[in-house]
């Protein structure tokens, strides 16, 4: 029996099996993707980003908790783009979320490895997709930092809360600037520290007057105490306000498109460049032009038009 | 005349053009690069990473204060692939760096701009690029944030400095897991906070821990107070020794070689995909994928062997 079948029939260690395939990027994991397409669709994917130190992990810990309460099946990736050199995801692993670690309604998984190829927003889709298959009700993927590599991962979501601190310092215009966008409700964490309600009426007149949103849906800004477990269920209510919204809308179809358009792309973009760097390092090729450059007898404008020339002769 | 051959004749008002042009990922930029490309290679070109917040910018314009008063020529790429939504990288551009804006030896440029195509790495090599050919003796990228983006992006430089700053909270781990690697300098700034000690102590003992580094540079934890001009000379003269260090122990080849082999890599990657992608729009090959998976009648991964499979028939 395929691996795609035996997660179909509920076998959790064919599901970590799969996906640890995804991250090795093996060929084999997507014929068993190409199974499980046509059973995903039915998953709640929340995305959760902010920056480092917000307390991400103890609200997604609370958020988990809340919907096993209300009797939800969740499935959590765990993203971290900056880890692929020392394995801190897989060590976060096993620290972290202790408390549901016996709980067969929670399946956890962290996500590290980005190759050469980047594509960890396409892992991560993947992920996403084998846990919807599996029967997952509420996916949360969650990233360490937020930086560009975030902001794509969070797009595979169809809500995306983004977690704040009070006075994050200097650099919070620039930590807002990319995020106000991408955030169907911001949240506040730590709302114990004394700058709380600054930060909040600032996220709130930003996103008042930010125009490049679109849709007719407006963010609220929420507060929260994760580690007290304060705010959660008004979190998970909003979140789930904000799912209703999207069926009721129409938004949800526009957003499903969104997503298909930007795996296709990320794959295609993949793929081509596996081809054709293979083909360069099997006939030699890749060493002449790596020499050349060394060499300074070419430079690597003139010589990736002579492999493109080469490749599509028009 | 080229803009290239204006570059080279220190023609300013050419550079930033062409800078321009590059950031909007003009096919006339890369004529004009390959002309610059055999005037470059004279720069000592410097990397500062760090999480926001960190004083990375305070810290730049020190340095940069520092380069002048050794009668150095110095450019500077302030980093933002976070931005592209809201132009941030562009209004910072204009309210810092106040006191070297009438300075001729001071070339300052913000690139914000990501596209479909990623590749901001790549268009920072391209800029940092132009800059060595305009006779810059140091040239300075500075990212905003310390995501994968900004660790491809710093591995443009010859020198790495990582900014820190005491107590960064729960989260420190996970920054530090992914930068150890790239660090050659490590700075807790901010060095009047109480936990600067233990900061400098922690970075210090990881550093020892990591195996993963290569070479027998040993990178140092220094602190600075960017703000009030504290052991800014000690970090220029640590940035200098390692760039001795490179030079003698022959490291700085290889450096090259695997930074003009990243470069071929993404611009290899991008116009491979340009190239094809293009195709698909203009055939209606996309739309038609696109109205197959939104109708579920193929899979994503499906749809991307049909195109490889067209392309690449074997």
């Amino acid at each position: 029996m395929s691996l795609a079948e035996q997660i179909l029939q509920g076998n959790i260690r064919a599901a970590a099996r799969l996906m640890r395939d995804i991250d090795d990027g093996a060929k084999s994991a997507m014929e068993e993707l190409k199974v499980l397409f046509p059973r995903t669709g039915n998953a709640f994917v929340i995305g959760i980003t902010g920056p480092p130190g917000a307390g991400k992990s103890t609200l997604v810990d609370q958020i988990t908790a809340e919907y096993r309460r209300r009797g939800k099946r969740i499935g959590i990736v765990a993203v971290d783009p900056t880890s692929p050199f020392t394995g801190g995801a897989i060590l976060g692993d096993r620290i972290r979320m202790n408390r549901h670690a016996d709980d067969d309604g929670v399946f956890i998984r962290s996500l590290a490895t980005r190759g050469h190829l980047g594509g960890i927003s396409r892992s991560t889709g993947d992920v996403v997709n084998v846990m919807d298959a599996m029967g997952m009700d509420v996916v949360i993927i969650e990233t360490v930092g937020v930086g560009q590599d975030e902001i794509d991962i969070v797009r595979m979501a169809h809500t995306t809360v983004v977690v704040m601190v009070p006075g994050l310092g200097d650099d919070i215009q620039a930590i807002k600037a990319g995020i106000l966008e991408i955030g169907d409700v911001f949240v506040v964490n730590k709302a114990d520290r004394p700058d709380t309600d600054r930060t909040v009426r600032e996220l709130a007149v930003m996103l008042e007057m930010n125009q490049a949103r679109q849709g007719d849906w407006r963010p609220k800004v929420l507060k929260t105490e994760a580690a007290r477990n304060v705010g959660i269920h008004e979190l998970v209510e909003e979140m789930e306000s904000h799912r209703a919204h999207l069926f009721g809308s129409g938004s949800m179809k526009h957003l499903l498109e969104e997503k298909y358009s930007r795996m296709f792309i990320e794959m295609l973009k993949e793929r081509l460049f596996t081809e054709v760097y293979g083909h360069l390092h099997i006939d030699g090729t890749f060493r002449r032009i790596m020499d050349d450059l060394a060499e300074r007898r070419t430079d690597p404008y003139t010589a990736v038009d002579r492999v493109l020339a080469e490749k599509f002769p028009h």
